[in-house]
C-alpha cells in the first residue's frame, strides 16, 4: 500500500514535504523512483506520462493535482480506477481572488485608465456605473464558479450562473441547459468561463456565444485555452461586439512570442496563473480520500468519465 | 424658503433634474440664477465661488456635494451654519469598488503581469498568497473606509483600520489614535488611505510612515492629494521600501502632463475617479436632510469644524 506522486510539472519539493508530514500511514514514492509498482495503491499525478498509470496493477485511485482533468482522459491507457479531481480550498480562493480582480478592472474600465496614463492624458470617465449595476456571468458554477459567483456577490455585483443542472446559491440567479445559455448571455455584461474542457464545451467561446451577448460585452476566461476560438475572439473585438477580454489559459502554452493575443490592445494576458494547487491544503484532501477509501467510505469529487468531468 | 443649488464643476441638468423630481416642497434655484438672496435657507454646493455663501443671509444648513469638505472649510467667509458632508450609497458604493480593484490588483501583482504582457514574456508565478495571507490597512474607517473594510473582509482580505476613535466592525481589526498608529502600519502590506484631508492628516503619507510599513509594501491614496509628499514616495519606491503606489487624487488636479507620476513604472495614475456623488442617491440624502431640519430634528453627518471633518 503505497502512494506514487507523479509530476513532471511542479517542483516536487513542496508536495513530498507536505505528504511526508501529513501521510504518516501509508509509505510514499516519488516519480521516477519506483522499486516496487505493485505495492502502488494510490497515486497523485500532475501530468503524467502517458501509460505511466497502466503499468501499475494494483492501482486503486488516482487523485488529480489539478482541477481539470481533460489531459488526464486523454491518456488512452488511463487504468479504469476512480479519479478524484482537485477541489481544494487554496485553488479555489486562488480562482475567486484572479476573478473578482478581472471582473472589478474591466468594471471600472482599467485598461483605458492604463491608456490614458500612457500617454499622460487626464480624461476623468464620470459615468461609472456600480458594481450593483453590473450583470456579471459565470459559465460553469462548480466548485470554482460557485465561489466566485458567491464572492462577485458579496463585492454587489449582479451576478448569474450557467450549469448543466440548476443551483440555488443565495443572490446568484441560475441559468441551466442548453436552452438556458441565450437568455443567461443576453444579460451578461462580464462572462467568466470556469467550465471543465469536455467534448461539449470544446470550443463554446465562439462567434455565436458572442453574438449572443450584449455589445460592449467582455469575456474572461480563466478554464481552459480549448474553451475559446481563437480566431472568433479577433473578430468580435474588432467588429466592437467584444469590448475586452482577458485570457489566463491558452491552445498553446506558453503562448507562441509572436501570436497576436499578446500586442491586442482589448486583451490582457496572464500566463496561466489563476489558480495554482496549495500543497498544503491539497495534500490535507488527499490524505482525507486516502482515509476514505480504506474506510470503505464513498470519495468526493470523482469524476465522471461519461460527462468528462 | 429656498434651496440654491451651486456648481462651477459638475454639469448641473442631472442635479437639477433629480432636485425638481424630489423636492416637492421646496423651490429651488441653481445658481448664477439668484433673483432673492433672502429666501434661501438651503444650499447645496460643490466648490462654490469663495464668499458667495455669505452674501446669504437667511442661509441655515449648507450641503456639501462632495464626501471631503477641506476645500469649502478654506473659505474664510463660511457662514456659520451647520456644515453636512455628504454620505449616500452611490458615493459610498463607488469608493469600494475602486479600492477592491486596486488592493486586488496589487495583490495579484497585475502591474507585472501587465509589463510581461508588453514585452510577450510568459513567466508564471507560483508563489501567490491568497487574499487571507494578505493584510491590507485602512486608513480612516469613516463612511468611506468602513465600508470598504467590510468588503475586503469579504473578499477574504486580513483587514485591520486606524481611525481617531477605536471600531467594532466583524473580521476588521480596528487600531487608533496617534499610539495605534505603528502598530497598524507594522502589520499592512497594502495601506489604503481614506482620511479626510485635516490640518492633523495634511502631509501624513511621508518618508516617516513609508519607513513604519514593511519593506515591499503598497500604498494606495484615495483621498487627497495633500495627504501625500511626493518626494517622500519617490524616494520609497526608489529604494524598494515600497513596491507601488495607486494615486487618485494630486496636489495639483489635473496633473501636469510633464509630472514625473504619469511615466513612473511602479505608480498607477487615475484621474480622480474613485468614487463620484450620483445625483439620485444623493438628492434623496439632501431632501431627507432638509426634512429633518424642517422638522427639528438633528441633522446627520454634521462636520464639526474643529476636527476640520
Ligand atoms: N486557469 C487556471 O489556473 C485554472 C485552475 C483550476 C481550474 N481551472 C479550470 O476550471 C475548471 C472548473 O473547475 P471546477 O473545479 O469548478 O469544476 P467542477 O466543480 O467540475 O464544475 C464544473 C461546472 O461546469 C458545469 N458544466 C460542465 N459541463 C457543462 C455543460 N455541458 N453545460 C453546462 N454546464 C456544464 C457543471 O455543471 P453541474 O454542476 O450541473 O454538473 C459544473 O457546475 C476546471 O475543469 C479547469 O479546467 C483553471
Ligand atoms: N478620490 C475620490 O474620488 C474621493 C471621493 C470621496 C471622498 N474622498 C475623500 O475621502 C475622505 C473620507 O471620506 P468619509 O466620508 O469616509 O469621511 P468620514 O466619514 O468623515 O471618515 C473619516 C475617518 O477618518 C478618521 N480620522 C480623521 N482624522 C483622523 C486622525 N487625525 N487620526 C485618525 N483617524 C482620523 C475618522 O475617525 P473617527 O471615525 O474616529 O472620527 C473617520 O474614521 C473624504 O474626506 C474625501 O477627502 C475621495
Amino acid at each position: 500500500m503505497t502512494l506514487l506522486f507523479v509530476s513532471t510539472h511542479e517542483d516536487p519539493a513542496a508536495w513530498t514535504a507536505e505528504l511526508r508530514a501529513r501521510l504518516t500511514e501509508v509509505p510514499l514514492r516519488v516519480w521516477p523512483e519506483l522499486p516496487d509498482p505493485d505495492a502502488v495503491e494510490y497515486a497523485l499525478v500532475w501530468a503524467p506520462p502517458p501509460g505511466l498509470l497502466a503499468t501499475l496493477p494494483n492501482l486503486k485511485v488516482v487523485f488529480s493535482v489539478g482541477a481539470g482533468v481533460d489531459a488526464l482522459l486523454a491518456d488512452p491507457d488511463l487504468p479504469r480506477v476512480p479519479l478524484v479531481r482537485m477541489v481544494e480550498p487554496g485553488l479555489t480562493e486562488g480562482m475567486t481572488d484572479y476573478v473578482c480582480q478581472q471582473v472589478l478592472a474591466w468594471h471600472r474600465r482599467g485598461p483605458l485608465f492604463a491608456r490614458q496614463q500612457r500617454e499622460a492624458v487626464w480624461r476623468p470617465v464620470l459615468h461609472q456605473k456600480l458594481a450593483r449595476e453590473r450583470k456579471v456571468g459565470i459559465l460553469g458554477m462548480g466548485a470554482l464558479g460557485a465561489d466566485a459567483a458567491r464572492t462577485l456577490a458579496a463585492l454587489r455585483f449582479d451576478v448569474a450562473g450557467w450549469s448543466r443542472t440548476p443551483k440555488s446559491l443565495p443572490g446568484v440567479q441560475s441559468f441551466h441547459g442548453p436552452e438556458g445559455l441565450a437568455p443567461f448571455l443576453a444579460r451578461t455584461e462580464i462572462l467568466v468561463c470556469l467550465l471543465p474542457l469536455t467534448p461539449e464545451t470544446d470550443g463554446i467561446l465562439d462567434r455565436r456565444l458572442f453574438a449572443a451577448l450584449p455589445r460592449g460585452a467582455v469575456v474572461i476566461n480563466a478554464a481552459r485555452g480549448r474553451h475559446l476560438v481563437e480566431q472568433d475572439l479577433l473578430a468580435a473585438l474588432d467588429s466592437g461586439q467584444l469590448a475586452g477580454a482577458t485570457l489566463d489559459v491558452f491552445r498553446e502554452e506558453p503562448l507562441p512570442h509572436t501570436h497576436p493575443f499578446w500586442s491586442h490592445p482589448k486583451i490582457v494576458v496572464t500566463p496561466h496563473i489563476a489558480a495554482i494547487t496549495q500543497p498544503r491544503t491539497a495534500v490535507a484532501q488527499v490524505v482525507e480520500g486516502i482515509r476514505r477509501h480504506r474506510a470503505g467510505q464513498p470519495l468526493e469529487h470523482l469524476v465522471d468519465r461519461d460527462r468528462g468531468y
